[in-house]
């Protein structure tokens, strides 16, 4: 019998993260303080953990993996390859698809491969609590979950339009012993000066940074956690295609592009960079394996923003940092691809695509959720919307292949399951979902605000 | 590094379901007609296919698995089995704890294991239609997802109180293609008669189930699909068994006690009865393992209700069984472990119960949460309140083995995950949950009203 699930062995599961920093072919801009010069990292060192600055800011290309975070990977890690053979089937295409599923994890997504790490560091360095945000939920749950392993007490800021579709996220971080709040909320000045402006705020991911962040600075017993954007959390996800490699040299296969979500950039650059690696030495089939990163059309910032300084939050409370960006003020629609709702994306995501050494494609709401049902009537497993959007573009894929008559290898970063999000599924069913294709004119609109540098 | 999952190769996916007829030490009691005289196949077959009847009477000991079959429990089988070592570590237990970890399916429970075959058994027979009850909403999604598989159209009649408790197992199914409605519903005469009595009535597992078989009895291009108390269920859940077995031989340890939860019985036939042939030749270990059934003290069968011949419905549509019982009308209260809220129990547990071949516990609501959130704070997994109830007498168990020193090895069936739960965890916190123990005089009289038989 053909297996269908790849797995590693537990000892199998990689000792190193992945620094694409170290195979770049320049080094990445430096973030800049508010004069427009590097910011010291005694300045970031109010907020994060000296372990985690240096992470920041490394160029080395592997850094060790500590035994306790291996120690509590080991409750979901490795995590499968699977084969979607009854996919392929269905759309009868000569492509092999596989999906690395993320959804395993005891939040339900990939997240946890950072947040483990970062309450390890936080707690290594005597910090007693975070502070956090979350959009769609999976981040806080897994800052939730890391900190009850490392005895960290955990404060979570939940964009309030997440708040209130996706109450039992919010009972989840409960099990697991998180304190949550609907942000904008009155705990920060951030969100005290917004509610007085407009009571009725829905939030969004760069307000409940912005919140998090200042208490965070607030307090000396209080570190921030970030889920995204920052180049250790980006490292600490490459152990998702680290493993994929393993994975696809054990069966013999290797994929001819990868499909990852793209909000923030953490799970694209889990899946993509360790490729990155091997394009670089030209590729491990005599040809560079094509890194996809799919964002929803509503917050288009890689193929309809700018690569340009920018702050990561809304009210500029963070540094400035190079990326793409549809200004740091750019208010996306509430689509239910909450984690996708970001108007920047990593800084070393940014310089890639700017380079040219991955690719960028837009996908709208109701093709992702029509990929996601389709996928959930094959394969079973029911993704997360943010899924449903790389699981859209390699649908595509597949029947280019189909038109095409080509038998390529397709990974699919499935970065979560969907049973916290069945509301979004109701919606589309009913018809009550839309495409949402942001105005070029708001776009350059908000792209007027962007900060001046130099 | 240690392995704190053990896995089989897809290959390794039992052929086989083992038959536990073929070592009862007598023979199963038939079910009976109304006329007290032995149901004839021809009845039992308005609604079920000749495939399952076979398998129902059957008493061979193995029966092959269908291909077919195995090609879709090859997307999520062999499930893992799971030691808690940060369990055993925070209880300061010399006990091995270990879980076979069902909720790995896509519908996130141990239900597919019979859904996937019985959907395959009636597509095999030209039946196009299926109907089936649910409660907690686990079996309504297994059934919703089998259907899918082999291209059959299902019917979900779901429990009033869980319909509106768990709105998100309905989207579930919705995703998968079936069509639900709350129970007592206006589709059938059974819930119209009940409606016509009490607009607001609540809804029973047994209410379903009478709405289920009252259609599929008047289709003859509809089977019924039973999730539980049935032989044939039970038989396909043993692969839960079998493939602990394999596991625990893996890493040369044997569980001494089995705790399952046990509503209809199929939980725990599924994880029990495998141990029961080594059992029956006086051990592997030269003892019998202990296997103990873990009911609600709010539906407590095994350990308060009486073995006699009874419907196995609310409304005495089906055939008499000889199973324990709180009788046919017994309304047990809205607890949050709907999977348990069920009069009887299986047939076969019941005779293994009344043989002293097996064990049974009961244990109130409010000790299964703060079982389930201790465990989901060690590690990770947040369980559903069904699989709470083996949670806790497998860590009273461990607690037992700390005070007297002894290093036993405990087997918990975790059947499912509590994603669609959280509500209920939600009220656990905020303290409106209630423990219930049913009173002796009111199953008392609910017996009062057992059919007479002979």
């Amino acid at each position: 019998m053909e297996s269908l699930r790849i797995t590693l062995e537990q000892s199998e599961i990689p000792t190193h993260w992945y620094n694409v920093v170290a195979d770049l072919p320049h080094p990445p801009p430096p973030p800049l303080g508010p004069d427009g010069k590097p910011v010291a990292a005694e300045q970031m060192g109010l907020i994060f953990p000296t372990a985690i600055l240096e992470q920041e800011m490394s160029a080395e290309r592997w850094i060790p993996i500590p035994d306790a975070v291996r120690e509590v990977y080991r409750l979901w890690r490795p995590s499968p390859l699977i084969r979607a053979r009854r996919l392929e089937e269905l759309l009868g295409t000569p492509a092999r698809i596989y999906y690395k599923y993320e959804g395993v994890s005891p939040a339900g997504s990939h997240k946890p491969n950072t947040a483990v790490p970062q309450a390890f560091y936080n707690r290594q360095a005597g910090i007693r609590r975070i502070t956090t945000e979350t959009g769609a939920g999976q981040w806080g749950c897994s800052m939730a979950f890391a900190g009850q392993m490392f005895g960290l007490d955990v404060r979570v800021y939940m964009v309030k339009i997440s708040y209130q579709q996706k109450p039992f996220r919010r009972s989840m971080m409960q099990t697991w012993g998180a304190e949550v709040f609907a942000s904008p909320s009155p705990m920060t000045q951030t969100g005290r000066d917004l509610l007085a402006k407009d009571p009725a705020n829905q939030g969004s991911l760069g307000i409940a940074i912005s919140e998090a962040v200042e208490e965070a600075a607030s307090r000396p017993d209080t570190s921030y956690a970030l889920g995204s954007v920052l180049n250790h959390v980006a490292l600490h996800q490459t152990i998702i295609g680290q493993e994929a490699k393993a994975q696809f040299a054990k069966v013999g296969d290797w994929p001819d592009v990868v499909f990852a979500p793209c909000g923030g950039g953490s799970s694209f650059a889990g899946a993509a960079f360790p490729f990155l690696a091997d394009n670089a030495a030209g590729g491990r089939q005599g040809r560079p394996t094509r890194l996809v990163a799919v964002e929803p059309t509503s917050c288009p910032t890689l193929t309809k923003g700018t690569y340009a300084y920018d702050f990561g939050d809304a009210s500029g409370f963070t540094p400035l940092m190079k990326m793409y960006t549809l200004g740091h003020d750019f208010m996306p629609p509430g689509i239910h691809a909450g984690g996708l709702r970001y108007h920047g994306d990593s800084p070393l995501v940014s310089q890639l695509y700017h380079d040219g050494l991955i690719e960028a494609v837009a996908v709208s709401q109701l093709a992702t959720f029509e990929a996601g049902v389709t996928f959930a009537r094959a394969e079973g497993v029911i993704p997360a919307p943010e899924s449903n959007h790389a699981i859209r573009a390699a649908i595509d894929e597949a029947l280019r292949c189909k038109t095409n008559g080509e038998a390529r290898t397709i990974l699919v970063n499935l970065t979560g399951h969907g049973h916290f999000d069945m509301a979004a599924y109701d919606r589309y069913f009913a018809g009550e979902l839309e495409d949402f294709e942001y105005p070029v004119e708001a776009i350059r609109d908000s792209l007027k605000r962007l900060p001046k540098v130099g």
